[in-house]
């Protein structure tokens, strides 16, 4: 049996750009050692959820981990919430939330409370609290925007928004869809009340109104979902597992899996991430788990910034720092791929396939030996997310059969 | 955004002919704009429905359109009526009949009349009826042929045929299966003993037994099903949408989606079909609409004929056509593929796989100049026609991210 390492670059695959003379920033890199790798191993097309579907960081790596997301995926509100780091457990209930300005009647002024930039992290704090039995955490995000857990028992996301969607109408009193939500709506529309009790005369709210800036009195709520139970992924695949990675949306979902998030020093999450320190980091973790998955987001932020050339030199980078797995494709599987297509021309995600690699000794070899979205097209793969974690089982020797 | 223009060229796969030096139809063909179009873009292979599935032009269209033919396609009978050219609502039971020669008992002596080849439009006029608040629609179709339609409230296609497909045998009762089916049973029973009344003594009958030819003196009706209530495909994928097609089963299914059938001088669905009118209407309909579908018949009937020099050269006029299309890739993303193989040793439709392509300025090339079922497989697409929609709105950048 070998160890399996799967490394994510982030939002990966792209298109053909004229600053790169019409290649893709992948065509376009020096990469001896992931061309290293493609040559020694199978090599491919991945769709990460199916065909032209879109996905999300969170949704693809879901599926690339074995979880449907079409199951499991059941709406925005936890997975903003784990990106913004909270520490969530199945069963919470979470929704996204804008800071937003109302008057005395609670008619909605300004739905983003003149787009605030400061001080969101102390109005947050102050709405930690609790109502009956119901625990309730906040956490700010970027400008307006502030994701809110209720943490209880008989709890259900089958409620309506209390966000009414458009300025100059009154915040809406949230209904439950069904019985199961009666509980969680009672909840809602008290805290909807206190969260005006308690932000109207903050401190912070007190010191825009002097600068003539609108108070983020009350927090609206949207896009209600349930924290999944994801069936535990070390005993699902009988893999003792790790991940290292930045962003904290990714490792939100892995600790939710049952994935151990390691702490590697330098490892960020940003474009100028320590590679070499996330790579060494995974080589030292395989001594001790038989799984560990990388995420490498700098491509997906090139890939964002309509950025070719950065995204061709963070590639650049990421090969550089992958050097030391030439010498452990012996005893480890290693699967390189992207989690999504996030073109320079289009700077957002699309539903592009990604270039998929498997690489270790013994394997069959495709005979491919440069790795990006053209070559992998005579590659032997043609798979879907879905399919990583038996590929990867199968090629460690790690697969149940199936029948006898 | 992108505008869409998916463009069917009905039958277009086939298998290598003699008289094509073993070449098929499509690589026999010079077609300098499908190559075109093929080298600036995606190109692959496409199974209408599944692998070796062997599709009708109705559940492949409907596949492709994005409807699950195994949920909508319920029965025959609606889709031949809809061929006919039936103005059909959802909900509407349509079934497939036959003119037919009764004795008085109601015994079969002939299930087609002696293949009657005349006077059934006045046969099925005549059996334009309401019984109690059904209405009655009957539209003839080739030789013993007829299409009828129930409509009214309350009916569901849940009974038993009239036909008892043997001939010496009586006229069979309709049987409700549940208790849904009841009232059409009833409604169907009648039917069928007014259609021996009006019929028996119709001037076209009394004509028939003058020349010693078997009176058409009552329908015979098998294989109910109702009409499907298809989501609205404007709806559905927020696209304006307009198709320009002949064949009338096509444009009915288009009409039952809500995508509007525009009428383009010359475009027949014929072997003749003006192809350049119709892609001129195309391009000019594309001003207005945001999703085109185009179907081109004439393949199809090549291949049902088993005429590959007549395929090879409609796939020439198809090409010639096509030539303006050269000029709008920058602004609309660009389909070609077929709704299935018709291979002309075979003359009817086989489930082998079609080439498709995709093509638009900027999206990725697949290295393949050459459109056709061999050089497909080297491309990168290797889809289902249920993936259609959704690499169309990818790539035309009208996807929703599924997730974050």
């Amino acid at each position: 049996m070998k160890k399996i390492l799967l490394i994510i670059l982030d939002g990966l695959g792209d298109r053909p750009s004229k600053e790169l003379n019409f290649k893709t920033p992948l065509q376009a890199a020096r990469k001896k050692n992931i061309d290293f790798l493609a040559s020694n191993g199978i090599v491919g097309l991945m769709d990460p959820i199916a065909p032209g579907i879109r996905p999300g960081s969170d949704t693809s790596h879901l599926n690339l981990l074995g979880y449907d997301p079409y199951k499991v995926y059941t709406g925005r509100g936890p997975f903003e919430a784990l990106g913004l780091g909270m520490d969530l457990r199945p069963g919470d209930i979470a929704f996204r939330g804008n800071f937003a300005t109302v008057d005395d009647d609670l008619n909605v002024i300004d739905r983003r409370a003149g787009r605030i930039e400061s001080g969101t992290d102390k109005l947050a704090q102050s709405l930690n609290i609790k109502i009956d039995d119901v625990e309730i955490l906040a956490k700010e995000g970027v400008e307006h925007r502030v994701a809110i857990v209720f943490r209880g028992n008989g709890l259900s996301p089958k409620i309506t928004d209390t966000d009414p969607h458009s300025e100059n109408s009154k915040v809406k009193i949230s209904e439950p869809l069904n019985d199961d939500g009666k509980k969680l709506a009672k909840i809602v529309n008290e805290f909807t009340k206190k969260s005006y009790e308690i932000l109207n005369n903050h401190p912070i709210n007190i010191e825009r109104r002097k600068q003539n800036k609108r108070p983020a009195n009350i927090v609206l709520l949207r896009g209600a979902g349930i924290v999944p139970e994801l069936e535990n992924f070390e005993k699902k695949y009988s893999l003792h597992s790790a991940c290292i990675v930045g962003v904290p949306l990714i490792s939100g979902i892995c600790k939710l899996a049952g994935i151990t998030p390691l702490k590697i020093k330098g490892v960020t999450g940003t474009i100028n991430t320590d590679m070499e320190a996330k790579i060494k980091g995974a080589i030292n973790a395989l001594n001790e788990y038989d799984f560990v998955l990388v995420n490498i987001k700098a491509p997906d932020i090139a890939g964002h910034d309509g950025n070719p050339i950065l995204k061709r030199d963070v590639i650049e980078r990421a090969d550089k720092a992958m050097e030391p797995l030439r010498d452990i494709i012996d005893k480890t599987v290693i699967m390189i791929t992207g989690d999504h297509s996030t073109p320079c021309s289009v700077k957002d995600h699309t539903g592009d396939p990604l270039p998929v690699l498997i690489s270790s000794e013994g394997l069959r070899k495709d005979g491919i030996d440069s790795f990006d979205e053209i070559s992998a097209i005579k590659g032997s793969l043609r798979i879907r997310g879905s399919d990583v974690m038996n590929l990867l089982l199968n090629y460690s020797d790690r697969s149940e059969k199936f029948g006898a």
